[in-house]
């Protein structure tokens, strides 16, 4: 195995200390950079970029030649899981993702059943390529949606503004949601089991739409199916601990169930106060984020007062990743990008008991 | 003055006992029922609906003669506001409400003032001709968008996915977006003592986008001026208290914030656990929620669990007022709000010391 050159990041994910506060960026691989749209154009479609080994490791480096930043994310998309299952995923030129064969009824979500991995090679085949490509740089992290926001896509057919289908079939059929829960559950855990064979050092579930929950809800439609993954993981690989993130966007509420999932650190949206969050969950978990998005419109000197601000909120010593709080938008200008990393790296050394 | 029949709702505001749980929900005048779709199509746009002192007392009262509400609502919107500021609201077909003068220069906002009035007196008609309508059935609510939340649209110039616009303000120029908060916080505190005046009987403050502002930032550019307003508000009136209400809508983090406005009654959406609202507020202010209002799509069968939960969630004792987490659907079937109206009245006896 090539040696990690830069392991600041797993460390901060396992709460050990580090020199400054390592960040890497939700969809930093994306369409706010010209080289992704250039490398995309070749590519074809979204989904053909995932599906090409080469782009694929292409467009996952881009992010990691103009920025410092301590980590890689594999390139793909949650989406990549159902459409295994056989439910027919594409992409409507600016309408987002879509399914041909949304799971709707009974039937359907009965004939739902863990797919063969082998209908995911490409992306084991990415994970593995990229980290070849990387030599050592930085560790890659592997990805999956979480059970109930792969189901939102699966049963909504596509995006949704009140996900009234799934909430439905919650309120009126929990029975059959929670079939279609645990199908996603254990596709998941096979799916990011074989990302971690093939090369990923760290592993994040996206919770996207949990937080459209309610209280109570959430725990048992969410959460219940992330906590089975988290315990069906591969938590070792290569004489190395392979740290485990739950993020679910809107879940501040809910920080200390998440921290019970016995996952290694909680992303954390804008909303939440770094602070606060740490005291409520202790030593127990790291914490990952939590930058507004849309403050990285604002000119670089408001955006050096916003990372000082999140940076002192956190304080000192380890367990602090830096991130956005959701992903980066595509109208970002890579110039705040670039003054964001360097104040993240900059002014963190402070808290590290570094000088500045 | 006439005598009110049903002070349910104002009395639970104040944490004074009652025989149930009132409830009212939020945008319970709406397209959901077809008698409101008919009385639209009368009035010919929205806005003339708005402006029209008959139809909008029609249209509030519609909901009343279906379903044992225990509170009124004016029909209105919240960006009658703004419109009287000039900045022209005008509402295209399937697209929501859009202004054609947004402010979003400095000498656009600098040149903003508190309307007079009189521009929207058509509102203050509203609401006397409503007052004179229920005769005492149930309390008349007023109400008003946040400062913030009418920000948001008089700087997007419409409906927006990620609030860019007034966001990068916030960050860049914090000192104009003040200016015009501090503006909106002005008119505001003057429109809802005008509706006050003119028969509201309780008032409710819709902060439907401060919940997208990042931990600090809601404080300081949301809160502070909903603050400001409460303290300015007529508190008594017609030898009656007043209460006024504050709703953020993912708002949950920061109750604790929200009480200190001095407000009656917080708002609370569907993410929130009413019993953990209730033990973190104590005795400070009632609560209002929070049921999902797509729950309502459900049969009623799992809409009466899903109350019975939330009832037991806030347990025994004064100060719950029943309510949405959001406004409801146009898509709910009126059915279904009957069962949720019973569930509320007959379950909830229990939790106030009456037999079922």
């Amino acid at each position: 195995m090539t040696t990690l050159q830069n392991d600041t990041f797993l460390r901060a994910l396992l709460r050990q200390s580090t020199d400054y506060t390592p960040l890497w960026l939700m969809r930093q691989a994306g369409r706010y950079l010209p080289e992704y749209r250039d490398t995309r154009a070749r590519a074809g479609s979204f989904l053909q970029l995932c599906k090409n080994t080469e782009l694929a490791t292409e467009v996952t480096l881009q992010p990691l030649d103009r920025f410092a930043l301590d980590a890689a994310i594999l390139f793909s998309d949650i989406l990549t899981v159902p459409d295994a299952m056989g439910l027919g995923l594409f992409f409507a030129e600016g309408e987002g993702p879509k399914f041909e064969r949304p799971a709707r009824d009974e039937a359907a979500i009965r004939a739902l059943a863990v797919p063969d991995m082998h209908k995911l090679q490409y992306v084991f085949d990415a994970v593995a390529s990229i980290r070849k490509a990387l030599n050592g740089r930085v560790p890659l992290i592997g990805f999956s949606g979480s059970p109930y926001t792969l189901a939102c896509y699966m049963i909504e057919g596509g995006g949704s503004d009140d996900y009234r289908r799934i909430k439905t079939m919650m309120y009126d059929r929990p029975d059959l949601l929670h079939h279609m829960l645990q199908v996603n559950a254990d596709t998941v855990t096979a799916y990011l089991n074989e990302q971690i064979k093939a090369g990923a050092q760290a592993v994040q579930i996206f919770d996207s739409w949990g937080g459209s929950l309610p209280y109570g809800k959430y725990q048992e439609f969410s959460l219940a199916y992330m906590k089975q993954i988290v315990a069906g993981l591969i938590r070792e690989h290569d004489g190395r601990r392979v740290p485990v993130i739950v993020f679910t966007k809107g879940g501040g509420l809910w920080l200390e169930d998440i921290a019970d999932t016995g996952c290694d650190a909680i992303g954390l949206d804008w909303t939440v106060d770094l602070a606060d969050a740490r005291r409520r969950v202790g030593e127990r978990v790291a914490l990952q984020g939590n930058f507004d998005p849309v403050a990285l419109f604002a000119q670089p000197a408001a955006i050096e007062t916003e990372v000082a601000r999140l940076l002192e909120s956190y304080g000192t010593g380890a367990g602090h990743v830096f991130n956005l709080g959701h992903g980066i938008s595509q109208f970002t200008p890579p110039a705040h990008v670039d003054a964001l990393v360097n104040a993240v790296h900059q002014l963190s050394r402070k808290f590290h008991g570094n000088p500045a």
